[in-house]
């Protein structure tokens, strides 16, 4: 595979076209960022954490029947992936409130909620990713009522495998946010990153009295290193991998 | 029907007891507010207006089978309500892009919607009043599923109903939020008030290229007194009701 030109750069990663015209090549920055962009920082190792995290978390999530663009893993930092066709939207699962969430409705970051919520918003930088609902989303023509059932379901069975793996290795997945796309052939898949720059991940410990956070929130709250914490994450899900005797891509 | 102790004073309505426990009495104040009550004044008539106009609405509704809240008009000023134990939710249904909506998605007010939208806020000053989607709303514990699904039935009706009203006075609902409540017996029914304070009313003309405000956005942009405007809704209103020959609370 030939690693071909740049075809975009986000805020945590760089996409290049390669010779096959279905698959991308993903290449994993040390930059993190928080607030839409306002605080931004280089840390040093993080590239490579979240390019091993995302490829074992996809091979996981494969073994549960969970389907991604996640093709192999290249190296510390890059990997290939399936060239598709992005819907603009974030796409969040909430099993606990947290965040923007608990925030906005007045309830304490932590409360349990009575089912998981799935929440979209539009991806649009300059509108702040606006919150959006069913409704919204057909209205606009941001997606049809078919694509949005089906994008709805595999972010339910997203969010049932990923609590399931998380589970396993002692960690609550409190929410966290994905993308997907289509491919050329049309289907409707898993894709971008899961990572804990996309996961509230909390290792509860004291019966829920004491929250010790192994996600980005380290980095936006200024509460700590964000590598120890991301270097436990890959370390368990790795021995999780080994132990269920995972395929690794 | 005896006037007791008042219950509550909102921004734009005082409920008084009466000696029946089932029925509120109603007054219409002049109040006009806007941006969550940063803005504020005192507008002569505004408060007879809509206390008529909401009446005559409510009957054209109920002649179009949409049952309310609404009992029988008292005076200019004051209706006769059945007492409900209100749902925390601004419910908004919009038929074209308009106000916060147009504004949230970066969208040009007046752009069609590919179908009405429902949209659901939680009524809280203190939090801005947020807006929530369903699985919030069931998550939260603030209305049960098969409440939500007859909360959203009704304002789904409503909307219709009120699309037919308007069109037949030449007036374009562009949008609207109402209020719903169960009553004493357990019966989910439209409640508040609907009015060209809680509705965005416009007069289309030269095929679109200018547009009359007949609603509060006269008083929320200082485009002019509402007052003209909430007479014309009025007169066509009642206009219609004798045309159809419209029982009269």
């Amino acid at each position: 595979m030939e690693k071909l030109e740049k075809l975009y750069e986000g805020k945590a990663k760089k996409l290049f076209a390669t010779d096959d015209p279905e698959v991308l090549w993903v290449e994993y920055m040390n930059q993190a960022t928080a607030g839409n962009g306002a605080k931004k920082a280089q840390i040093e190792g993080k590239g490579s954490l979240n390019n091993r995290i995302t490829a074992v978390i996809f091979d996981l999530l494969k073994a549960r029947g969970v389907d991604s663009h996640f093709v192999s893993s290249l190296s510390d930092t890059e990997q290939l992936v399936r060239k598709m066709d992005m819907f603009p939207l974030e796409i969040i699962m909430r099993n606990t409130a947290a965040g923007s969430f608990a925030k906005r409705y007045g309830v304490e970051e932590g409360t349990p909620l009575k089912q998981p919520i799935l929440e979209f918003c539009v991806k649009d930088d300059a509108l702040g990713d606006p919150f959006i609902n069913n409704d919204g989303l057909i209205a606009l023509g941001i997606v049809t009522e078919e694509e949005l059932d089906e994008i709805s379901r595999q972010a339910r069975a997203v969010n049932e495998a990923l609590l399931d793996i998380f589970s396993k290795i002692d960690v609550r997945l409190v929410d966290f946010k994905i993308e997907e796309g289509r491919t050329a052939d049309g289907r409707i898949l898993l894709a971008d990153e899961i990572t804990p720059d996309t996961c509230r991940l909390w290792d509860v410990k004291d019966g829920g009295e004491t929250i010790e956070h192994l996600d980005k929130d380290l980095f936006r709250r200024d509460l700590g290193n964000i590598i120890p914490a991301y270097e436990q994450i890959l370390e368990r899900l790795e021995q999780l991998a080994d132990a269920e005797g995972v395929t690794r891509s």
